[in-house]
């Protein structure tokens, strides 16, 4: 058990440092210079121990990566670029700050968004707040600009995640955790941010976007919402190993679902990149919720209040 | 208790919405005009209920005001003006959100940055984690820039907080809270954030700045150690009502202790505000922490790890 003070400089050693003329931890508010362009995104998320990450499970480090990059994932999903982090954590005495903070630098510099300032405060229960700074060139693209007839594309084949808790969950995994990681176990404690995915979908005339962070159905559906469209459903790509459940709800994916009215100009926009799949359409019917023809029963976590 | 979404759909309600062209909370990250100015400042604090408030003692939205000025406050020492805040919130089902937002609201208006997003979760613990956008015009003031000789000065007198948790823990101010509160009261549910002072000090050509949030002694401590010199005190303005050692331990004041080499040029940016008084002076011999000629025990609040 160490003091705040001595906590934040053994953090601050494992961080990188400001280029000239920033100041980032260690003063009342990081100073960055302020960026270029006309807009600038801005975004927050939270990550409680044993609601978002069994820590039986998965390891600190994972918390910390998943923290960052559930952020880096909304930033993602408005066609933007990460900048800067902000991070706090509350949590009890004894909790292995430089164990969280791994995961936590190694996803800044994945993303390339440093970490630059935040807070560290004791309670109960271990909650990890990231708040990100991004920007974009051109329009952001919004939840709400879906139109009846765009194409319904995502960035990659859904329920990886939840496929990779199940497999957490069983003992067999458990043991061949370190020796063994496999795709699905890795998309649990390590999932991706598709930042060039947003970036190309945004440069594809994407006229909606959002990110698969509680299920392919309930995700979609605010997006639909948003737009006043209802969407049919073709096909939705499942994950090797995951089931299709998973995929329509198992969420925390990170994958990107946007809509788009030029399929050329996004086949075109991604290439270099894992080329997205088309699944749907979205229709005027506002209320229509559909796959394969059939109602789909929408279902995504929601935290209770 | 109901779900995360009707949830942020009545927060919506009592928050003002974006000028137009802006998007806030609704979307995967909010959109907003790039900042103009060279700087941009970026902090987030925290507030867990039994830690930095007692709920038996203040309200709900008591804790929401403070945690946005406490963000405004980090702000403020920098010389700069608040802009936007993201808050998120970690708590348990039935935590009365609306009451939490009611203060949240007033001291968004109050400081001109408006919520603009964040994130809510469930965990046992209710932690309120605010990360907030500033600028400012010219260069920001840190804390490292004190040199020997400069006054140090501070913005109102100090204490009144602790002072107030003190009344608060008697009966006889529990019983009179709302018919009778009193500025010590009032100075600790709902602290003010120094942003026009700040701004003065920025002005007056301070060399340092720091808010007083762990208590004078130990803020001026930071600041002192950052710029690598010693402060030798020669009074301190103590709130009417408060001990002297509310006044250098009890922190939360929100007040600003600032450095400057020109008397004359501090008076005059301080005009129609209340005049800041100078409290001491730095000097050349870096372990130095005195008052009135005594070495001064240094003790603030410090959360374990």
């Amino acid at each position: 058990v160490t003091g705040e003070f001595d906590a934040i400089a053994a953090i601050r050693a494992t961080l990188p440092g400001p280029p000239a003329g920033e100041t980032w931890i260690g003063d009342d508010a990081a100073v960055v210079h302020a960026p270029r362009g006309d807009w600038l995104l801005l975004a927050a998320d939270t990550m409680v121990a044993g609601v978002h990450a069994d820590l039986s499970l998965t390891g600190l480090d994972d918390l910390g990566w998943k923290a960052v990059v559930s952020n880096v994932s909304d930033i993602a999903a408005m066609g933007g670029d990460p900048v800067h982090v902000l991070v706090t954590i509350a949590g009890p005495p004894g909790t292995d700050l430089l164990a969280l903070y791994r995961g936590i630098a190694s996803a800044a510099a994945a993303y390339g968004c440093p970490v630059v300032g935040g807070d560290l405060a004791n309670a109960n229960d271990l909650v990890v707040t990231v708040a990100i700074t991004g920007v974009v060139e051109g329009a952001p693209v919004l939840r709400s600009g879906a139109r009846p007839g765009d194409a319904i594309w995502v960035t990659g084949a859904l329920g990886a995640s939840a496929a990779g808790l199940r497999h957490y969950r069983s003992n067999a995994a458990r043991a061949a955790r370190h020796s063994e990681l496999d795709e699905l176990l890795r998309a649990h404690a390590r999932p991706r941010a598709a930042v060039a995915e947003g970036r190309a979908a945004r440069l594809a005339g994407a006229t909606a976007m959002i990110d698969v962070s509680d299920g392919l159905a309930a995700d979609l559906g605010h997006l639909a919402e948003a737009s006043g469209v209802g969407f049919a459903l073709e096909r939705v790509p499942v994950a090797a190993g995951a089931t299709l459940a998973e995929a329509m709800g198992g969420g925390e994916d990170y994958v990107l679902v946007f809509t788009a009215p030029d399929d050329r100009k996004v086949i075109r926009a991604f290439r270099g990149l894992r080329e997205p799949e088309r699944i749907g359409v979205c229709t005027g019917s506002s209320a229509e919720r559909s796959l394969e023809g059939r109602p789909l029963v929408v279902s995504g976590w929601e935290h209770r209040w």
